[in-house]
């Protein structure tokens, strides 16, 4: 018997996660009033072949569901109408089926005893037929491996994809001064508010809060609802799912409910699988779970921003995300679809998201997903994607081949709380497209190197990739060498700013700095002067976005300033723990105090207090602590660097595709315990080979 | 009061005709089994932004229908809700709706006292918002005047659309020796199977014919359904509409019908706005009529081939159907329909139908659009995606600037009889290539002449547009030298069929010589001497496609020879209707016989009888007889050269967008009347101005 894997709904790649994304970014409100994103939405194909050569060693049923309409070639030949089964006889067969859905990815499932739907199977959107002068029919068409993800039953297709939920209470409840009831949830939460019992007929208002001030603002809290019920003892789960810890209610006359609960909607993980830490500073361990508990909230369908606002997809922050996701959940799925989703499909016509620097993020997060997981196929999918991406940036660039925003382009960098131009040549984006070029090459490197045996027609060959290497070898060099020759500045030692109008504006920032520092575009020399001049030199402007901390304490710790960073992550998190922080805000400034922690964006509560971007400790405590990270992709070979800064001892895993390593270590001693990989530990000048499931215990 | 046009359904353009397209190309069947195109499909923007800013002298309720949720933003603030009406305030304001719909085109209707949805209404699918170091939000999206159509009511969205239908009854009805009845509806029809009082339990047989010989055919008819019904007394109305004259009908014991209809389905017209010709000759009066009725079958939703099979939209087909619309219904509407699904969106990955001379005829038909209507409104909205085609088409042109097909190009030509290599580089694409570098630079001329008082935001510029047409200009201006240069054959006078592999492939063909005729690449004196040593060189392989004969016929004519295609007419289009035809084949071979003429592509009724090119008699009668053509754009200016070639007298009417112009003449005497356009009458070497709405009398 053939062997053959379970049968699973396939679709074209890409397809599932631009139709969710466009249910998912269109969901946003604002005031009860929907807030699509402003940048352009794209769709699924409506019309998509799968096709697979398979052999029967006796005659097969195969059952056939679609979603869709579809048809059915049967060795080329057309089968009657949209057969719910049917016997595939001996011998080899090639199976085509078509598929057309305008509302939702055209998706395919075929389960027989070996024949089933799997990503063995070829998908294309356009196979384009054509017939020669002999009359003999061709298809040129570029076909792929067809995608697919967990939907292995055939009553569970990709369009049924939603989160898990569960019902959750409020723990608190007080009646309002100004008449109607306040629900404390405990915490920052997400989901569906649930009014049970609801008798009667009126309208019901719902006014949602981060903050108790935010819900019982009825004129400036950022979600609400109204609904106009007429009920007899019914439930109602409100439609649109929000963020919020506090909920206020005010009935009319005329209806009432019994009871106030929510169902929680998340994105589940196995604990089993997950990151941890542990120390002996129960501050940190607090800021480790608010953390965890941030990217657990922002973890949906994609990595989220915020969970209030936006409920978009940014690339900067799902970057961040991804990191930290590496040391909590190990969600690659998750990563896929976030990377997937944000590049859409073909004509590039504005940067991601608009912004520029996000475009380059974007790069940055195949490669580095590539480094964690070493998932070639993905690499693969998405390679083209890449291309024509880069094609727009390169089509782009001035004389210099430096990318300088259009008027049509977001620059964005960080919210700062200083004068900062973003007109011109700025040093910051030359360093992210200077990555992103490195990205191009190393992705084409790992393609030319790991080639198909039998790629798929209209594949792109070991020629092209080559072909790629080198474009992308060359561009990155001369690139490199002039962001040197254009933005240093020696008698500062810093990068500076920005070409503007033709000159130099001098402007030192810690961003193209710290950047330069983590994309090791600098000799050790020069970053430990860099450290000097710029990142812990008191007349360079600080950072107040944890967006921009996250790379400023990577930098630190990349310079082995773990003991400078726990103090620092003891205050800027710790500081909004003071506040009452259940999750992570979008920005924190200590300086300020009260209800000016709710402000952004001149709105009273426009600030989100769930921010992914804020539980950057997850990220760091991992990689530059517990010091564990992959040197081959997907930890076929991992180091560990345990730095305890101030801590006298800590504990925790970091998940890999092999499962997790678990390091404990104190003082004195350091135990490891890996899943596999090739691991090695490096303390103290010594480098010590790690064994696969055994524990390891080096003490000092 | 501001002056305001009556409220009508918005939409962004060419998202309706995308999305209309899917459902139409998608409709296709063959024995059963849907038979979608084998070329990419796009989609409509799934959210779409329709903003203005309009001026209420009073305060002025709007009421608002959208297809899809939708937003609403008064000065830059969004409204609660989705609200059905709202109270704009006295007073300068600026409207933004975001409609988003996955599954139709977003569609919005806003109807008031003055404030109205129509097309001086903006619309974008990606309004680009991004914020800059000083906090302003910046809108840097391209804009566009909405789209509408006749959806002019609340409840007549765009979705809503299909076309007209009422029932026809078959005229003679047989039990067939199988067993069944076979039903004829007395000639070629399409629509909708209708059986009445369905009584009982079981399967429907429906078996569906052009010819008598199909329906019988249970085996190898194209189209068949297969019912299972459980009926007391009900009408089944079958759902996928047919092409059909003949219905054979099986039904199993246990179940029974007693009458059979159909719900015939059609494009209405206005009988007093189209064309018409009669002259002595009954034979060509019937042919008029039998072309006219073949072209009413195949003006569906778009123009399509034929009515059984593809039931696609073929740009090749389309072309010649808009030229044969321009003398028949005018129905202008249809062919911007086509236009522009046949393009679809960016970005461009294929061939127009996937072949080369397909795409360079799309370029022809918005030139030839504009010459029929003078519509730059039109122009202006296809132009940017005329010019990601023409980015196409150049990009893949060889080192001389010609274009090759490459392998995953169909080069279609024709449909041949005789042996005629399709590789290289043929004379005839570069001819088609060189029309369509003509039609960049005519467009791109007319916008530059013609700029908007006030462009949109992200219009294509004056200057880009007199660049268009410096670039196009020399492009064309190359081409059309090398044309001769390079394929014309000094000994034989003909252009030479290809460079195959750096040969010269030397065979002569009819194709390349015929469109330089028409397209005027050669001097009065070269087209003489082509004349006959190509087109009338019995030596030269001749054309068994009404296809290509619409271009044979139309070159023969613009040489003045009516009198002998007056012959060819009688003989091949009078061939087909002492065949039986009521109405014209895809193709026909006068020495075929019976069921021959059923048979192509190897089936043997795989030919259609209904096919929109076999209508070309309409064109060349309106064109070349009553010879009317407009000689400025939208008939502001045309030309009346009528030519009676052996006819004794003609008459006829002409569609334009003033009315008709009519014609009548005989050998003696020619009276005209037009409702409007400066029009001269050219006859014996003598011109004539044309009043408007009066009658002209000629007497010779």
């Amino acid at each position: 018997m053939a062997k053959t894997s379970k049968a699973t709904w396939i679709w074209f790649p890409g397809d599932f996660e631009i139709w969710l994304g466009n249910r998912f970014n269109n969901r946003r409100t604002e005031r009860g009033a929907m807030f699509p994103p402003f940048w352009k939405q794209d769709s699924h194909w409506v019309t998509v072949e799968f096709s697979k050569t398979v052999t029967a060693e006796k005659p097969e049923t195969i059952n056939i569901k679609a979603e869709g309409d579809f048809n059915f070639m049967l060795d080329g030949k057309l089968q009657f109408g949209m057969p719910s089964s049917f016997v595939i006889p001996k011998g080899e067969h090639k199976l085509n089926f078509k598929v057309h859905n305008q509302s939702t990815p055209p998706a395919l499932y075929v389960a027989g005893e070996t024949i089933n739907t799997d990503s063995t199977w070829l998908a294309t959107y356009e196979d384009k037929i054509w017939i020669d002068e002999n009359g003999v029919a061709h298809g040129s068409g570029i076909y792929v491996p067809a995608a697919k993800w967990k939907f292995d039953c055939p009553d569970t297709p990709p369009s049924g994809y939603s989160l898990e939920r569960k019902e959750i209470m409020p723990v608190a409840v007080e009646k309002s001064a100004a008449g109607g009831m306040l629900y404390d949830f405990g915490r920052e939460t997400f989901g569906y508010i649930k009014l049970k019992d609801v008798q009667g007929k009126g309208t019901l208002y719902i006014y949602y809060g981060e903050s108790r001030e935010e819900a019982q603002d009825k004129e400036y809290c950022e979600t609400l609802d109204r609904i106009d019920a007429d009920c007899d003892k019914e439930t109602i789960i409100i439609k649109n799912s929000k963020a919020f810890r506090f909920v206020y209610i005010e009935t009319e006359d005329g209806i009432s409910f019994k009871e106030v609960a929510a169902d929680f909607e998340y994105s589940p993980y196995k604990e089993n699988k997950s990151g941890s830490f542990r120390c002996n500073d129960e501050l940190i361990n607090k800021i480790w779970d608010i953390g965890a508990y941030t990217m657990d909230l922002t973890t949906r369908e994609f990595f989220v921003d915020g969970i209030k606002r936006d409920r978009w997809t940014w690339s900067g922050d799902a970057i961040q995300s991804y990191l930290m996701n590496y040391y909590l959940r190990f969600d690659t799925d998750c990563v896929r679809r976030t990377i997937r989703q944000l590049r859409g499909k073909d004509p590039v016509t504005a940067h991601i998201n608009t912004i520029m620097d996000y475009t380059f993020y974007w790069f940055k997060s195949v490669h580095d997903y590539y480094t964690y997981t070493a998932d070639i196929d993905f690499v693969r999918e998405i390679y083209p994607r890449m291309q024509t991406m880069m094609q727009y940036v390169l089509c782009r660039t001035n004389s210099e081949g430096m990318a300088e925003g259009q008027s049509d382009d977001w620059i964005f960098v960080d919210w700062v709380n200083f004068p900062m131009h973003k007109r011109g040549t700025l040093c910051f984006e030359q360093i992210l497209l200077c990555k992103s070029l490195e990205t191009m090459k190393l992705c084409a490197t790992i393609l030319k190197d790991n080639p198909l045996q039998t790629p798929p027609q209209g594949s792109i060959t070991v020629e092209e990739y080559t072909a790629d290497v080198e474009k992308y070898t060359a561009l990155e060099v001369s690139l490199q060498k002039k962001l040197k020759t254009t933005f240093w500045d020696d008698k500062h030692k810093a990068f500076m700013h920005a070409i503007e109008d033709g000159e130099m504006n001098t402007q030192i920032t810690k961003f193209p700095n710290m950047f330069a520092i983590i994309y090791g575009y600098l000799t050790e020399e020069e970053k430990q002067t860099v450290m000097k001049s710029v990142m812990l030199n008191p007349d360079i402007e600080s950072i107040t976005t944890p967006y921009m901390r996250f790379y400023e304490l990577e930098a630190l710790c990349l310079m082995g300033m773990q003991q400078q960073v726990l103090k620092e992550i003891r205050n800027y998190w710790g500081g909004m723990i003071k506040e009452g922080a259940t999750s992570f805000w979008e920005k924190y400034n200590p300086e300020e105090t009260g209800t000016q922690h709710l402000a952004m964006y001149g709105r009273p509560y426009g600030k989100s207090l769930c921010h992914a971007w804020g539980a950057s400790p997850i990220y760091l405590l991992g990689k530059y602590y517990l010091g564990v990270q992959p040197t081959k992709a997907g930890y076929e070979e991992f180091e560990i660097r345990p730095v305890l800064g101030d801590l006298e001892w800590m504990e925790g895993d970091v998940p890999t595709p092999y499962g997790k390593i678990h390091v404990k270590m104190d003082k004195n001693r350091i135990s490891i315990n890996s899943d596999g990989g090739k691991g090695t530990l490096i303390i103290g000048g010594h480098r010590y080979e790690i064994p696969c499931r055994k524990e390891v215990i080096i003490e000092f």
